[in-house]
């Protein structure tokens, strides 16, 4: 059986691997999220979804061939033991491009961004693991194919090959050929994100299992591909004209009804701490006070704000420890 | 035009008053929720509902006919300004008696429980006021009827006009003659149902507009009415069976997910607080260490738990302050 990591590279066993592969990958924040598979083993998608990325946070990965019979990993330098808990993914990773080129491997990774606290790390890790391989074998892939790469390694990674708002296309077809991201050809320089720094230790749960467990279990979740066919459309016009209402608006309503999936899942699943609802309420509290700004929540307690350069001092009275990106860099106000 | 109360006491008017009209009525707590209606006018609900009452907590009404031109409204012996919050409702629910009757009232009311606290004050309020009516104009209406006259103050009131486990059948008909509740022929002396008062004090918004803000604005409410529908058929298996497990489970799914339509709203509501959320992990903490309990949650911040009485001692472990219903008395352990 052809392996969907060979459907990819077979093409490329043959190239010479420089001495050392290295990339960095910038972790993203899905506007749209993602949420629910339907394959999991390839991690397709049941609805499209939409991001922005985070420049400067993210992951740096080494890659270099290895003499020996397994593979190296190490984090942040300390070389990862076999029980961790990041362990079996990457090695797995590792295993299903070893497969192809015959080689073993130390990976190196350095994160700029908490791990496993709903920041994305293991979109930024997978994509520059795919993104390093690339480099070390000299492969000179596509961004498309670079993207079904990463999204092997976990979904959201496929939108981190690029940076700026990417649309991950859900795609049709089984081997998953159709399913990666494109960027939009748009920038919007006054857009910040403001990262809420509510608890970084590792979430109770993996996204992966909580998604599993809520498309299994919830009722509601049958309404979600709807709401995503709506929630895309609304936002792609909202980047369009830079209609920031619009973009906050339906970027947080549609978090909250990812969070409301994994709520109406049996037994339910919660990410929110007390101190999340309480900076919910904050962010409304300063709507009502004339503050454009809104949030949004992935598979963790954090929230992303988001609003304009020019509301910037206002939002930094209401959260005077916000770390602020802009991913498009200052608009020069 | 023919009113709804005039659909119900039309053939009544002429009966003689007495002096006082007296009754008291329990609250009830649903264990399949009502969220959402058809018609917001005749409070009629979208899908059926289940619920069980709390012996000794609800409503006393008393009702007299008043020499005036206005109804009087007392709580608590406190007269009602006209601007409480309270005072509308109550008096448009008089008018739509008076209309008929050609008398003006003076109501006094008592509570044994917190008001506005989601803990179902609205539900033995009106029926409470349905029954004094009924005895102070000796109308001897029947359950169904009374069910009904307390629907159109608020629907859940349909639930108090009996014990038990109360079934309100949500009807097809646009005038909601046929939308009442009956009591099923069932009971379970070992059910306890344990009050967590968190936050007693009012809540922000009311479930009238909560419900509507929900229906109007949550694409996955759109799969409610089938969660309803399944639910409604396990947790009455489990009354019948005596499963403690499925009724649990259930229950505590059902309520989740009512809070999951309300948080996937736009903008989202919440009724959850910090500690909401920590005695929420404190139940699924017991259940992994064996103790078999659960919980339910109305439009408030308190929790109502589930458990039997032979986990008493146990659940109160975890619960110290836990206030302790046994809706079909001591089952003599």
């Amino acid at each position: 059986m052809v392996t969907p990591m060979q459907l990819l590279l077979n093409d490329y066993q043959a190239h010479d691997a420089i001495n050392e592969g290295k990339a960095f990958a910038n972790s993203n924040i899905a506007l749209i999220k993602y949420w629910g598979k339907r394959d999991a083993d390839l991690n397709l998608p049941i609805t499209d979804s939409l991001s922005i990325h985070l420049p400067g946070l993210g992951t740096e990965a080494s890659v270099r061939i290895l003499d020996g019979d397994c593979h190296q990993i190490s984090i942040d330098g300390f070389a990862l033991g076999t029980d961790h808990a990041a362990f079996k993914g990457l090695n797995n990773y590792l295993t299903a491009i070893s497969d192809i080129t015959k080689h073993h491997y130390h990976l190196s990774l350095r994160f700029t961004i908490p791990v496993a606290a709903g920041f994305a790390s293991s979109a930024s890790c997978f994509a520059s693991i795919a993104l390093a391989c690339n480099d070390l074998h000299q492969w000179n892939l596509s961004t498309k194919n670079l993207s079904i790469m990463a999204r092997l390694g976990s979904g959201s990674a496929c939108r981190s090959i690029e940076a700026g708002f990417c649309h991950w296309h859900a795609g049709e077809s089984d081997n998953g050929l159709d399913s990666y991201a494109t960027q939009l050809d748009l920038t919007w320089p006054e857009l910040c994100i403001g990262l809420l720094h509510i608890d970084n230790t590792p979430k109770p749960y993996s996204s992966r299992l909580a998604m599993s467990h809520t498309q299994k279990t919830s009722f509601l979740y049958q309404a979600w591909p709807t709401q995503v066919a709506h929630d895309l459309k609304v936002v792609q016009q909202a980047i369009n004209t830079h209609d920031f209402q619009a973009l906050g608006e339906t970027a947080e309503h549609n978090a909250e009804s990812m969070h409301a999936c994994m709520s109406s899942a049996k037994p339910a699943l919660f990410y929110s701490q007390g101190n999340t609802l309480a900076a919910k309420a904050q962010v409304f509290k300063a709507r009502e006070q004339g503050i454009p700004m809104y949030y949004t929540q992935d598979a963790g307690p954090n929230l992303k704000c988001l609003f304009l350069q020019h509301d910037l001092d206002a939002v930094l009275d209401v959260f005077p420890n916000l770390q602020v990106i802009q991913p498009f860099g200052d608009a020069g106000e």
